[in-house]
């Protein structure tokens, strides 16, 4: 097992990384302040994981609820929902819950804690690779609006982040991969070592060999809670885990929720930024096919799907702009592992990148 | 002008009391970071304010929200109404909630504010004598929850407190007198000295003449601040402002909301409180008149409602505490002006304290 720390002060925490820990109640047990535990998870891994976790809780007063499965149930009803089981049940302000599953029963979960009683104890037991490496860590948690994605949360550091790797091997591999867009964002934005280790053993990672997928959470898990130590609210250098993101929002509000992952979409969207940043002359068109070849290899796409025409993509792209504060505001790279915001983008810039896009690939 | 500061580190920020601020932007204007404000206000308090608040607001992109009026109001659908409004306006991550109203108001729209992209500034401009001397101040939000109040919320402190003293002219004078019973609960819990301010100016602040009004609005603030500086997330020294209020609630659940205000259960609480604490030896009988004698002159009950009989009280009370922990606690006074929580009391003695208290009166 590998432990990383998130330094935020009273608010630190361990993220925990290896096989089996859904068994360790020893790493658990320490982070549930009173008696009461509500296990928090869905439809479809309810059926794998709840029962084994349940059965580690034993030593507690503990409760479970299984959420609907997708993104589509990441809204205030679902909340009320939690909201509802914990007060039928009692539940007091020192009582503990605990997300199993991917980012969307985190996120619901996690912002269902920050509310409960003006806030509760909430643990991450993420079974996804995107959750283990991504919205577990950082406290972001949140639901959607019918006009806006992550509309309505509040940032609730976890007391602790179990990443229990065993679980990974009753993922689907499309799902997989689209974790790993998340992890080669990490080499790309602030670990070019990292980059380099992937682009020899994108292999072994797709073979789940156990140390290769043990050394992504970590490395991953690593920058993220570097980041996140830096600037908890995402007021500076947190923006820059945004990588391929506005571009990736667009692809998936373009295409309707769901039909591209969204690991998939910030893949495109990250071939996308590294596209315009070699336009821009930050980078060389070597470092771009150095990015596109290994996002291949992963089985990710490295253009804008067919489906979206350049136009409406600009237009929410501009929509996702003016939400983020009116400008258009960009995470590019100044290097292979080095990212920047740039604030001041020409739009005629951005608008060829887009259909240069097209054509290549 | 008076004002209070709340110490609060990064976190500060200032209470202004005084006659027409709701005219002074110059008060307002530095706590407005971007440049979209949304006032929230009532359909009572609307018409008799909103104008003068916006026209005062002209150098900014500011609109209004007026939420229905009520208690029964303050819930998630209501709360979602305020996330509608903002989306659909395109409100950014810089932009600024004004409440303009009562506590249910003000505590609807900082929690808005709390979750909104995740947390976005507000302000407070409290209208009634308890939001301008309690509820405005110390940044705790929530909405109801058909199983709790104030069961959803967090804590979310405002940028900055704005009690304009000349909206209490046009508050009714039963919502005035049960403001008045938290105004006299901090005399009570911590300043021995304005309890007997108190016990001598009770008649003119009850004919409003603005020095004592002035006085004992900038007092209230003051020790309230004191405690939430101490204690902002009520892990201790803040739980002595529930004096009176775990009878309170069992009132005003009892009779169900809106049938007693919440500062006439609070008063009425606050004699069982204080009958205890003489049952206990803590106190005097002469203590426990004094603290009657002011109500009554307050206009505030002394007893609890005869439609609420001993045993459906001691049961509301109960849940009340089963709610905050599962132990029998109570704020009581080891003297006028100086409580403390208890946490180990004898059932028998509350029971017989209630019981006598419908003799008494």
């Amino acid at each position: 097992m590998k432990t990383i720390k998130v330094e935020l002060g009273e608010r630190a925490y361990s993220i925990h990384i290896g096989d089996g820990l859904l068994l360790r109640g020893d790493l658990i047990g320490p982070h549930i302040g009173g008696t009461q535990v509500m296990v928090v998870t869905n439809e479809v891994v309810a059926p794998l994981y709840l029962d084994t976790l349940v059965s580690t809780l034993t030593d507690f007063d503990c409760h479970s609820l299984v959420l609907p499965d997708g993104e589509s149930f990441k809204n205030i009803e679902v909340l009320n929902s939690i909201f509802d089981a914990l007060l039928e049940r009692r539940f007091t302000r020192d009582s503990t819950l605990v997300a199993l599953g991917g980012g969307v029963v985190g996120d619901i979960t996690g912002f269902a804690a920050a509310c409960y009683q003006r806030g509760v104890a909430h643990l991450q037991v993420p079974t996804t690779l995107l959750a283990q490496v991504d919205s577990s860590v950082g406290g972001k948690t949140a639901v959607n609006h019918r006009l806006g994605k992550n509309m309505i949360g509040a940032f609730h550091q976890p007391s602790c982040v179990l990443a229990d790797t065993a679980t990974l091997k009753s993922l689907p591999s499309r799902e997989f991969r689209a974790g790993l867009a998340e992890v080669i964002k990490y080499g790309l934005i602030r670990d070019p070592e990292f980059f380099q280790w992937l682009e020899t053993n994108i292999g072994a990672t797709l073979d789940l060999e156990p140390e290769a997928l043990s050394l992504i959470i970590e490395r991953s898990c690593r920058n993220k809670a570097e980041v996140v130590a830096e600037d908890e609210r995402e007021s500076g250098a947190r923006a820059l885990l945004n990588f391929g993101h506005t571009f990736g929002h667009a692809i998936e509000t373009g295409l309707g929720y769901g039909t591209w992952l969204h690991g998939e979409a910030v893949a495109a969207g990250m071939c996308l930024a590294t596209s315009l940043s070699a336009r821009l002359g930050w980078i060389s068109e070597e470092d771009v096919r150095r990015v596109e070849k290994l996002l291949l290899r992963a089985g990710l796409p490295t253009r804008p799907p067919d489906a979206l025409d350049d136009a409406r993509m600009l237009e929410l792209m501009a929509v996702d702009k003016k939400v983020l504060g009116g400008r258009t505001r960009l995470v590019l790279l100044e290097a292979l592992g080095r990212a920047v915001v740039s604030d001041d983008l020409d739009p005629k810039t951005l608008r060829n990148t887009i259909a240069h896009a097209r054509g290549a690939g």
